[in-house]
């Protein structure tokens, strides 16, 4: 599974490789019980696909599965294949010889994708409100209950899904994917091809308060945050993400990026291009990241750093200063059993007086 | 506090806990200065509840708390009973002997919450924008503004609030309860008695990217995720909790799953029947988690690892390593003041010269 | 930049000085190249202020940035403007000499964040659903597609933004501002000039389950959360933050208190005035935190402890013992390269034998 396509709208292997761009495909060997040229159906994993779909391998560790699996045709690296070619009996599978199996099943699952979108009248719904000053490019489509603000210009092709809101001076770039409920403050900006997932919320005030005794011993004066978002081309937003306007410059996400869900992006942090985040990440304020950086799930990285290109944060981890080095950074506590952890970490309360009484052992 | 019911809808004690299922009563003995059978019109903590509420003690620690309640009856556990029946002056109120006095005390507010209901007739509201292919089953509320797409099923009874949606080809059995602004994707499957609340998102792309150089140096592919979710029965969902669907195969919740907050569950995720997962915790793509489980509130768990059943993963703990042994498992780095920490966090820098060190002394 | 206003109706810099409360003007200094007296259309950074705006420097160490500013006019502490006055040539821009430049920034741009809010005309968009017993003060904005429950009370100058839910019987006090897709459940309290963003839920149920065996093995029944949630005055939550209702007390926030995005606050937790919480921070259940605290990004502080006022808690920490004495706390995995982390940490896992090994030695 999935088996996405009726057997009549399956295409034969050949035909769907043609569709499929980037000269990425090497050869095809023909199964030994197969139709020559299998119609493909869907996509699945090597050991749940089934009798019409095709699979795909990326590395030798799974060729147990390989051996068991029930597709009719399978991506494989040229190694992999030499392996096949050799065998006996030969596999039943066809296979699709590639260098890049990932990339290739990336791209047929994106034909896939495309192949099953129900047929869709672009229209604005009837319940959705259009501010008569918005300016909607041709094809837009605006789901039901979706409100648009003043002077915004939404691009050609893009989709806004139900109950987005999107406030006055927005701009949305071309071939958009606003799932439902999502929230653009006024005055951002959004590049093309751009993808946000339900929930998301761009342009909320930074977090922004100046000690303001007046009020009261302790109080929190406001500071407004005056400046806006800007978000380039092919940029990801997963579900319930944020990021927040600037203070009095712009938050600033570039091309490529991809951002996974429950993630924040304070006020002033700006993102290099390529760079991806994962889950429940948070990034503080006015700290720049590079470009193709990755930052694992759950990690943090503390206010006005710099965090040059090709670095690596391992999930988990705290990042407390610049780094400019490209590499992969980790700080994370070792789990264990609870009652281990609690003699470990007893311990840990005690280290700098442990090297003191180390030092006094060497003087000895 | 909270008083629930007017005095003239108040339950005698009796009548009441004939009303609670399950013989969890073993005995109920009246206080001195009650009525012998006092109306209860409410429920409260000990050191809050007024004279007409029922309030519960789960442990001797809390006997001070006894002493001072002003509730008409309390549940009590027989060993606490055993202590009061000898008490002199006997205590005011009355007593409703129990091995389980959290389990009665939640059965008993599941009835008054069941009483406090206003009547409501289930109703589509004219603002809702259903698709004349979706089946409502019997008795079903759809809230205002709502958006129910293409050859949905909703189950008899299911309560959908204002500003959900919900995509095509979605099911959701009976007796649901969608708060306000849940997001369901399309081909999302939805068992019965299941609670969202509001801001979920279901069936959000999970987070699946190939590196495809052809776009740009470092750029990343999508990879179209054309799996579903497929949650079972008794499910509860909390506030802005995000459950991605899967890339080709589905995420799972099994049965009884009870999920807090602001929780991440990925891609391709599998979770045991009766697990519960506190508030900011993430579980990564590929993750099996067995059942009867709990992950503690901020805890992480890695991609792609295996869990097994009875696990239980402290708050703020990263799991890093497949866990089969039931039991009780922590790594988290223990907070101090910031000097101290400092110091301490320096040496934790140097732990593996430090052992070193010390090998050599031993060596001496 | 940001220039928020057009050249026409920009203010004389001693006028704009004027409109500020709070008497922070020192004094003014004119520049040497400047109008004595030159209009402000925008406030900036120093780095990137145009020559209608004014920007300001808190400290000295940002001295280099205010040599080669274009803005008109600055901010500055008198130590700085001693420093100034003596400076030949003498800067181009005026000085406004201020004790708490941070504090006069943050109010100049108060100044400006209402001068550019165009006019809008309170209003009940007519898509928005309001039940015939709510009751909505004088000057209240109720957006498109926002639904109102029945007996709410909305206080004077209110702004609720679209598609906003609010349950039955909530109310909310004068000069609130509600962001678009605010969930409020039946039963909560929010006082006056509140500030709530995007995806903001409060009053969604604690994580409050009782083990039931008569449901299942390891199963949970449900303890239904009755009691609220009552906020301040002056409170401002950040986007997809949720506050959860009370078991059978309420949750409160103090008067004052400011809360980041994606932040968790649980149920019956209690937060004292004034208090800051970063984002994705987390507090557990049944927690009391005092006035005046800050609590870090990614902190979490587990359920049912006390922490007094004047605390001050890292970010990434765990605070899991109560905390009374003033002061900051911290608890973080210190990161480094993960080669490096990979061996720190596995000593980390021998740290309890290791002091033994220690021990041994210093008997000898």
């Amino acid at each position: 599974m999935p088996v996405l396509l009726d057997a009549n709208r399956a295409p034969p292997l050949s035909a769907l490789l043609r569709a499929i761009p980037g000269g990425l495909v090497q050869s095809i060997v023909a199964g030994s019980e197969q139709d020559s040229d299998p119609c493909i159906a869907g996509l699945g994993a090597l050991s749940s696909a089934g009798p019409s779909e095709i699979s795909f391998i990326v590395h030798a560790k799974y060729l147990e599965h390989l051996s068991r699996t029930n597709a009719c045709a399978v991506i494989v690296l040229p190694e992999i294949e030499v392996h096949l070619a050799t065998q006996s009996p030969p596999p039943s599978f066809a296979r699709v010889v590639c260098k890049h199996p990932y990339l290739l099943y990336a791209r047929i699952a994106q034909w896939f994708e495309w192949a099953i979108q129900p047929p869709r009248e672009p229209t604005v719904h009837p319940s959705a409100v259009v501010d008569p000053t918005a300016v909607l490019g041709a094809g837009v489509t605006i789901g039901a209950n979706s409100v648009v603000g003043a002077r915004c210009e939404i691009g050609a092709m893009t989709y806004l899904g139900p109950g987005c809101v999107i406030g006055d001076d927005v701009s949305i770039g071309v071939s958009g994917r606003l799932h439902a409920h999502v929230s653009i403050y006024s005055g951002v900006r959004v590049g093309s091809r751009a993808i946000l997932h339900s929930g998301v919320v761009i342009g909320a005030d930074g977090f922004g308060f100046a000690p303001d005794p007046s009020l009261a011993k302790g109080a929190w004066g406001k500071i407004p945050q005056l400046g806006g978002v800007v978000i380039g081309n092919d940029v990801e937003v997963g579900a319930n993400t944020t990021i927040d306007r600037g203070a009095l410059e712009n938050t600033v996400i570039d091309d490529g990026v991809k951002i996974d869900n429950l993630v924040m992006v304070a006020h002033n942090v700006r993102i290099g291009a390529h760079t991806a985040i994962a889950a429940c990440a948070a990034i503080a304020g006015s700290t720049v990241i590079g470009s193709r950086c990755t930052i694992g799930g759950a990690a943090g990285v503390a206010g006005h750093l710099t965090i040059g290109d090709d670095v690596h944060v391992s999930g988990g981890t705290g990042i407390t200063n610049d780094v400019s080095k490209p590499g992969r950074y980790t700080g994370v506590f070792p789990f264990g059993e609870h009652a281990e952890w609690q003699r470990n970490a007893a311990v840990v309360t005690q280290l700098w007086s442990l090297r003191k009484r180390l030092r006094a052992l060497e003087r000895e």
